[in-house]
């Protein structure tokens, strides 16, 4: 399906200019320029920079009015001091040529100064985008990331290994803030298996596009399976949570909200003019319209990447598979917490042949919807009592706990899991192999096949947890 | 001071006996033997193997009892089924020599199996062992290591780089369950700057050495700061609570204990027998006796750096000083969450003098106790900020958050950061730089200078509050 909304030039623009391109590698218009040659933008890019004739080995422009291809998008990373120069050379191009269709405006000292200066600034960006039609993201934010179409205008580091780039998964993300924007994007791709968003949008001062569009943007694009939030506020709260309302009954939507505390809103109301006091309203909204909140950034990332990469469990009944003791009951003790989890009762006949498979010091289902498999389980008992319940009506998901001992081969054990879960798509399992970089490598072969592990049993049990959530929910809004 | 205690042989022993020490890498024998090697022991391994004659490279024997030179600790790795032919050996060397004062016994297949066999093998072991006044400790652990004395009896693969091996910091670690001890070891390995743990000590099922002797041991040991704890049960509650407390007056002891929820206690009852229901009692008794209870491994892991490398602070008086405005917002929301911090309030001579440092876009103390000192703060301006405050007494310690641009030169702010710590060691900083790999130099310059960094601003915070829980706790029961 086409996507028709006229945000589309910001993901998949035909060619883009760089107001501000630099060849020094401390500018953010080096960074800018420098990522969208990494992610090998596919049309081109035109470095606009007075002083230089080339930057990065593009020739450079000393205005924008002077280029002779179309362009359809600019990135702003020129300071704000002279935007009244250069909105005079974007109207002189659209007067001529009428081609630009979205700015990124990554340079901050706009309205966010909360200054008179500041603010006209913002207004002459604003009221000359407006008079032709111009969409604009920012100012003060850190660009826009589109995996799909090759695109980056953030001035971020990519750490994204090369062969990643380009690589789309199914998360989509807002930030109302760049440096956490930022601190997603630089912790995503430090992961083994680097995150794979779809779509990345640090919002900056909404000074045109805001969370309303954007929210309605990724319900309508088919590669977008889950839709992320950072938020602080937003000056019409019952009409955003009306859209994320609308769009969490077809895609989930996981927000990390601030402000929670009185000192919190005070200091979101300072950076975005939120309303101290409002957190209640949202945090009672999201949990009737099956929006997820989660509470720390790890559990942004991970509840983001079990939705993507994991189907929606079909209930609560979760069955705990560990070869750890203390993981095992430490495990036990967060589900708990959670308050969601049923433990799925299992039949005698399957807890016969469970304990036929499991090693003699295994505890078979003591208690209910717990096997401690033991120390000494090798790869088939770490793998096959999963799949035994998995293949019974009784067992809707899953966790595996492994504190791998030097005499597992990791390799086999990644490969088997692999198996295990892409015979059993329907019934998510979620996989805790512990600890520290000596299990890098089952980790890797898991995570490369498209299944996320989990650092620690607790972070697996919150993911898990907001999918039962989510899956509750539709089910009972059907 | 020397430290009499009997566990002493344990920690410092003078030669050591590895029996079951195997060429085989896939066997716990040749692990142990490796470790041993590893972490330069320096007094006489003397592997035992009836098949070989040289293990590792050093010359192997058949039997503990030919070995001429003194041993002091024997380390069993030997399958629990030939439990009896081992203790005649024993025997006969205890009579001839009566040197060995001290068993790891690592081998599982012991009480812990709870079969008549389990119980009559372990019984063997213990009725030995006491004949001959030879601690034990587990079996089904594994091990013990002391990095001050050069001694590891582990099969945990050591991932501690070499230059780290036998650098003991102040953390002394006991472990109920051998998983998650191993886990916490291989997790402190792959830490930017690998955790330095003084003594460590899996306890298994504690036939001989049990919790309370070695918590004794720890508060005699100088050189052990802070002392960790992983917990299911222990058959003397009150006993235990009582050595907790007594012990806790002088040293913090921090504790993650399972068995919080009815299925946690019923799984840690089927794994070391410990009675359902009494988790409230130890809830209570830790809180009275000023004992941290962690919620997971990972404040675990972060408490007990913070206690050993920051200074405990003097209140709860924090300041945040944050380059990234979400970030900052989302800390002070779980500052509130954890409803010990005070907010300190700042002369207006002082916030004059911040203002005249920070950029113009920064927030002086909006809210109170918090400056946003944005993403265009230079180095200096991210630590004098944090001087002129520790120079008051207003504030008591502090957190400092940065998501690092690459326009901020990661060495020089590392080695800021360093000098700003050295200067106010009475007032502990959090440090928290963001986000991924791309951050890896500055935390380092950071971590190698003895000043922890934290991931996230959440586990900072948790960190934070756990030193100032212990430090009303002194000052209330002085």
């Amino acid at each position: 399906m086409m996507n028709n909304s006229s945000l589309t030039s910001f993901f998949d623009p035909h060619n883009i200019a760089v107001m501000g391109a630099s060849n020094n590698p401390l500018k953010a218009g080096y960074v800018i320029t420098n990522n969208l040659l990494k992610i090998k933008y596919p049309k081109k890019i035109f470095p606009i920079n007075r002083k230089e004739d080339n930057i990065l080995g593009l020739p450079a422009y000393n205005t924008l009015s002077e280029i002779e291809d179309s362009i359809e998008m600019l990135i702003l990373i020129t300071p704000s001091s002279v935007i009244e120069p250069v909105m005079q050379d974007l109207e002189k191009r659209m007067q001529e040529k009428g081609d630009i269709k979205a700015i990124v405006c990554a340079a901050a000292g706009y309205a966010e100064l909360d200054t008179p200066e500041g603010k006209h600034r913002q207004k002459v960006l604003t009221d000359t985008a407006k008079k032709y039609n111009i969409r604009v993201i920012g100012p003060n934010c850190i660009g826009v990331v589109d995996n799909e179409k090759r695109v980056d205008t953030t001035f971020v580091e990519t750490l994204t290994p090369e062969e990643n780039r380009g690589i789309a998964g199914g998360i989509s993300f807002i930030s109302q803030s760049g440096a956490l924007a930022a601190s997603v994007l630089m912790r995503g791709a430090s992961l083994l298996s680097p995150m794979k968003f779809n779509k990345f949008v640090s919002i900056g001062n909404m000074s045109d596009v805001d969370f309303i569009e954007l929210l309605e943007h990724f319900e309508d694009d088919e590669s977008t399976r889950v839709i992320g939030m950072y938020m602080e506020g937003y000056p019409e709260g019952r009409k955003l949570i009306d859209t994320m309302g609308c769009i969490a009954s077809k895609k989930p939507i996981v927000v990390l909200k601030v402000g929670r505390s009185e000192k919190g809103a005070t200091a979101a109301s300072s950076h975005t003019g939120s309303l101290a006091g409002e957190d209640k309203i949202y945090d009672s909204a999201f949990r009737q319209y099956g929006i997820i909140r989660v509470n720390s950034i790890d559990e942004m990332i991970d509840t983001l990447r079990a939705f993507d990469q994991l189907s929606l469990p079909q209930g609560n009944k979760f069955f705990l598979t560990s070869q750890a003791g203390g993981p095992g009951i430490f495990c036990m003790d967060t589900m708990s917490n959670e308050n969601i989890f049923e433990t799925p009762m299992i039949s005698e006949e399957t807890k016969k042949k469970l304990k036929e498979l499991l090693p003699p010091m295994a505890n078979v289902c003591s208690p209910e919807g717990y096997n401690d498999i033991s120390a000494s389980a090798n790869v088939e008992q770490h793998v096959e009592g999963i799949r035994i319940l998995f293949n019974g009506p009784e067992v809707e998901g899953g966790f595996l706990i492994s504190v791998l001992t030097p005499f597992i081969p990791q390799d086999e054990l990644g490969d088997e899991i692999v198996k295990l879960c892409n015979d059993n798509k329907n019934k998510p399992l979620f996989v805790v192999i512990m600890s520290g970089n000596v299990v890098d490598k089952a980790r890797t072969i898991v995570e490369e096949a498209g299944i996320p592990t989990f650092e620690t049993p607790d972070r697996a049990v919150k993911a898990a947890a907001n999918l039962i959530r989510y899956s509750e929910f539709k089910k009972l809004n059907k």
